[in-house]
């Protein structure tokens, strides 16, 4: 993992507070840009990315020079019109790819390490509204992301509800499950159970490449659908005619999940994997706004900002492959917004390929995102 | 991981042949016996266990103490009633409880590790005919088993039709697809990205404990359904009232599947996890009967030996909330025997466990049990 430097970065002048009690001090919020921002400053889209993605959205990533993960969406002429928009995507706090996280260096000169704070999706949601507070943007125009994109996006909403006048969260849920939760413990066991991981302090040392992989490769099969993997992969061999009665990738899917774990490591931080994660475990949006225990939170309390049509309009879309954060979530959300009378619209997308399908090419998808933003 | 002494164990006079191509000399088959065998050999029930599964099917285990792993199946007055049948349980080759697998030492005096030959499932069901022969019985009066052991149950029906009257194959599959492939590949990886594996030859040497216990975590899930998590867990906390905004357990399914991985890693090895979970990556019934590539097998010939009625009859049983190995797979079985003829019952049962129904409390399955064993 090389740390990329961001072609664009802000460093807070005030203390970032954090829902652990602590807050970061000059905490970097790396970002990039697309589109131009008109005077009144009335055109702003706020992309937010998910667990894995970074800041290019809509450009080559600088490690793999590879196009941006959402270029489908994002670009002239694209559903969010960058001749329209001025589109901004910032890298979540805790990442790695130029915002500060586990692997930057803290005011001791030390890298964090796990000194660092554990952080909340509504503190990666603070630090965007850090960001566009700097950037002079009063209200956004839209407010966008898939997975844990929208997690940030009805964090975002909750909790500065005048922020945005629309709020489009795709694929996601306002809270993880215990399943979600069990799997994501699986990658951090994988990670925390290789000998190079060290406690976190691997940095200047190799890194615990083993056990990231293998949580990339665990986490993967749960963004694909069973279906999905049947049509692209099914039963079939990987360069060879007959089984090999050993231990090599015989299998299709086998080569596949072994070449998106090692090349997942070649761009990713072991220890920003374990922070995000966290994050989104420790993600209820109804617990947030609740005083007592365990699901005394009422999900609706968490959007009274937008009660009675004062606040933004909202857009739920899922899936029906997805069964990460299947539909039920979306609706759960649905429903909350329609209990305190906010606007809200929502569709279930038929698409083969499982909770990725928000980033692949789905036409119905770029259909109703580019209708929301009309 | 102990190796324990099997109560009973035959080791075999001939070579056992395997589908690799390979023989095995001197394999020896640990299995567990309940009831009395009757004077005419009528009345043999063979229990098939799951991946990993043991002989001990319904007496306490060796290592763990724990009770049998189907005692609610089978015992005095069960639904396989040890009054009236003698049910027989081996361990499969290539485990760890006492039958030959890659903890085993070799002809050369050495532990085969990853000299053991990769098996199937087919050389599953042939060492369970090999003891069988060897207790003298002709004709078993039921082949039953669920996951795994349902594998074996329709490959043993498959390849030796003439063996069993009844065959009971219970949350199983006939072929295992992408996504099953997929979950064990990342098992293997972990434990392979275990440096304490070295290629296989750890005997002697600690364990690769760490990666085997996160393999275990990832089967885990897959075998228990979301809402049944949902319900057992939640989001609840583990022996706290507030989050740690650490890496601790702090969910209760943490701390659940933590202790799963951990306990799996006393009484079970990594090798054997790797030999058993390959041979059900190969396993597709309709494959082994085609001559050519994949795909162009046919399920119903594979039980061309059970057509027009002249062979066993069949009961197939699916969880409606098992995602492993969901209901269509059965249905898939089932519409290959109807095509030849052979007498099958099916039924979908409702039980809020997945995969793992057919080892837990669902009495529907009892009765249905019963009433095939009638």
């Amino acid at each position: 993992m090389t740390t990329a430097i961001a072609s664009q970065s802000l460093t807070l002048t005030h203390d970032l507070p954090l829902d652990c009690g602590q807050s970061l001090a000059a905490a970097r919020i790396a970002f990039e840009t697309y589109g131009e921002l008109n005077a009144d400053k009335s055109n702003a889209v706020l992309v937010c990315h998910a667990l894995t993605g970074d800041q290019y959205v809509a450009s080559n990533h600088p490690i793999t020079g590879k196009p941006g993960w959402w270029e489908r969406m994002v670009g002239p002429g694209r559903p969010i019109d960058t001749g329209r928009f001025h589109v901004i995507c910032a890298n979540v706090i805790g990442s790695c790819m130029g915002s500060t996280g586990p692997s930057s260096i803290a005011p001791d000169g030390e890298r964090y390490a796990l000194r660092f704070p554990v952080i909340t999706v509504r503190d990666m949601a603070r630090a965007q509204i850090a960001l566009i507070d700097a950037l002079g943007i009063e209200r956004l125009h839209t407010v966008v992301g898939g997975s844990m994109g929208g997690m940030q996006v009805l964090s975002l909403a909750a909790n500065f509800p005048e922020r945005a006048a629309r709020v489009l969260a795709i694929a996601t849920t306002a809270r993880h499950s215990a399943q979600n939760i069990a799997f994501h413990e699986v990658g951090r066991q994988a990670i925390m159970a290789d000998p190079n991981w060290r406690g976190g302090s691997y940095y200047g040392h190799a890194a615990p490449d083993a056990g990231l992989a293998v949580a990339r490769m665990a986490a993967h099969i749960t963004y694909l659908s069973e279906a999905g993997l049947t049509e692209k992969f099914g039963r079939r061999l990987q360069d060879r005619a007959e089984k090999s009665f050993g231990f090599d990738a015989d299998f299709q899917v086998e080569s596949y999940l072994r070449y998106q774990g090692s090349g997942f490591t070649q761009r990713f931080d072991a220890n920003s994997y374990l922070y995000i994660t966290r994050a989104m475990d420790y993600f209820d949006l109804a617990e947030e706004v609740s005083s007592g225990g365990e699901g005394s939170g009422k999900l609706a309390d968490a959007f009274a900002g937008h009660a009675m049509g004062k606040g933004a309009r909202f857009f739920l879309i899922s899936f029906d492959s997805d069964w990460l954060y299947p539909t039920a979530e979306s609706r759960h959300v649905v429903h909350a917004l329609n209990a305190v009378g906010a606007p809200v619209s929502f569709v279930e997308l038929s698409a083969p390929h499982g909770h990725d399908s928000f980033l692949l090419d789905v036409p119905a998808l770029d259909r109703v995102v580019r209708g929301f933003l009309r």
